[in-house]
């Protein structure tokens, strides 16, 4: 997701476009990617650091993006 | 997010990045989008409904995409 300061022009023409579409109750949208991964590994405690540097260093650009980290089973 | 029968090559081109960065416990992933919608409502039951329908009409293709919707507050 991009952080808030940074502009979001794919958000922003969604809005617009469902806006136009009747949904009048939408007030700013903004638009990111979701990456599921599946790990070769039982505990989540020790693959969290491991996690944490894949998306430093690959999966997101730190500068313009923020990120959250979420284990599912 | 793809449905899990739609191929995602986008997702397979990130595992394969990820494995040969040194991760080599990423088994599989799969990419899709996150839409953040900010709504001038204060109630998400009543907007469950019309979220839905935005979801359907708009923002997924039924036949190769599916979703989840959460309230954040």
């Amino acid at each position: 997701m991009l952080r808030d300061a940074i502009l979001d022009p794919q958000g922003n023409t969604i809005k617009k476009s469902l806006n136009s579409l009747g949904f009048k109750n939408v007030k700013s949208v903004r638009q990111g990617k979701l990456i599921e991964i599946d790990l070769n590994t039982s505990s989540s405690n020790k693959e969290k650091k491991n996690i944490e540097k894949m998306c430093e260093d690959v999966l997101t650009n730190s500068l313009t993006e923020k990120y959250k980290i979420k284990f599912l089973k």
